[in-house]
C-alpha cells in the first residue's frame, strides 16, 4: 500500500496514514491513556516514562519488520494508531505472519470507520509484503472490536492467552 | 537460561533443550505433520517445500529476536520445539513483550511434562531478556493445552483472531 496513503471516512473527512515520527511519541501515549482498558497501564509522568517511550520508539523504528502506523485527520492531529509486525516462522511451509498491536482510535472518532481503515491498510500491506496469515489478539471486553475484526474477515479460531512476567 | 539446557522429565528421561541448526528442519517439519490440528499444513513434498522451510530457517536464525527452540530426548532425537519471539511495542510503557509461537510436542512424548518444560524455558528466557508479558495464541480445540498454559500462569484474557491471506 506504501505510506503515507490519503483515504476518507465514510462520512467524508479526510484520513492520512503514515509512519510515526519521533514527534508523534505524545501523542501516541495519548490515544493509549484514552482507552478504557488499557488507560491505567500508560502514561507519561515524568522523564523516565519519556526515555522508555522513546527507546522503545527507536527499537520499532529501525527495524523493517515492524511498521508503527498513526492516523491524522484534517488538522493533522493523530487520531489513531496501530503496529504491524513481521514474525517469520517454520509452521504453514515456512510461512511469514502478520501481527497487529497496539489498534488505538481517539474517542472522539469511534465509530465512524477509522479502525477499519487501519486494519484494512494493515491487511493490505501484509499481503503486499508476502504474509499468508494475519493474526490479533484483542481483549475479551472489547465487543465492539470483535465485530469490526468479524466484519473484515478475523475469525476468533484461537485464545489469546497472556502472563504478565515480574 | 542460556542453551542448551538440560533437564529431566518427571519420570527421569533427560532433555536437552537448544537452538535449532538447520540440520534439524526435517525434523521439526516432522512434529508439525504430527499434529492432528496442523498436519495438513505442513510436510515435505518436493525441493519447493524445503526451500521454503529452508528460507524461514535462516530469517528465524539471523535475527536475535528469535529463537527456535528444540528439545532432543537421550537418542538425539528432535521431540519438542517451539519459536521464542520479542517483539517492541509502544503500549505498557514501552514495553518488550515475548511471544511464542508454534509449540509442538512429538505424539509418544505428549502427558510427561515435555511441553512444560519449554514453556517454562520460554517463560525465563523472556523474562531475563526484560520482556514485561508473554503472549500466545491457542486454538480453541487445544483443551490440554489450554490447562497447560493456565497452570503455568497463561489468562485466555483475549480472543486469538486470524485472517488467512490470499
Amino acid at each position: 500500500m506504501g505510506l503515507p496513503f490519503t483515504t476518507f471516512l465514510p462520512a467524508g473527512r479526510r484520513i492520512v496514514l503514515r509512519a510515526a515520527e519521533r514527534h508523534d511519541i505524545r501523542a501516541i501515549v495519548e490515544l493509549f491513556t484514552d482507552d478504557r482498558i488499557g488507560a491505567g497501564r500508560d502514561g507519561v509522568a515524568d522523564a523516565t516514562d519519556l526515555a522508555a517511550y522513546d527507546e522503545a520508539f527507536e527499537a520499532i523504528d529501525r527495524d523493517p519488520a515492524h511498521v508503527l502506523l498513526v492516523a491524522e485527520d484534517e488538522g493533522s492531529t493523530v487520531v489513531g494508531t496501530l503496529q504491524l509486525s513481521l514474525l517469520p516462522g517454520m509452521a504453514r511451509r515456512g510461512a511469514l505472519r502478520a501481527q497487529i498491536e497496539a489498534v488505538r482510535v481517539a474517542a472522539v472518532m469511534r465509530g465512524q470507520g477509522l479502525g477499519s481503515i487501519m486494519i484494512r491498510w494493515a491487511v493490505g500491506e501484509a499481503t503486499e509484503r508476502g504474509c499468508v496469515l494475519v493474526q490479533l489478539t484483542t481483549d475479551r471486553r472489547r465487543v465492539d472490536a470483535h465485530r469490526l475484526y468479524e466484519r473484515l474477515g478475523f475469525q476468533a479460531t484461537h485464545h489469546g492467552m497472556k502472563r504478565p512476567l515480574p
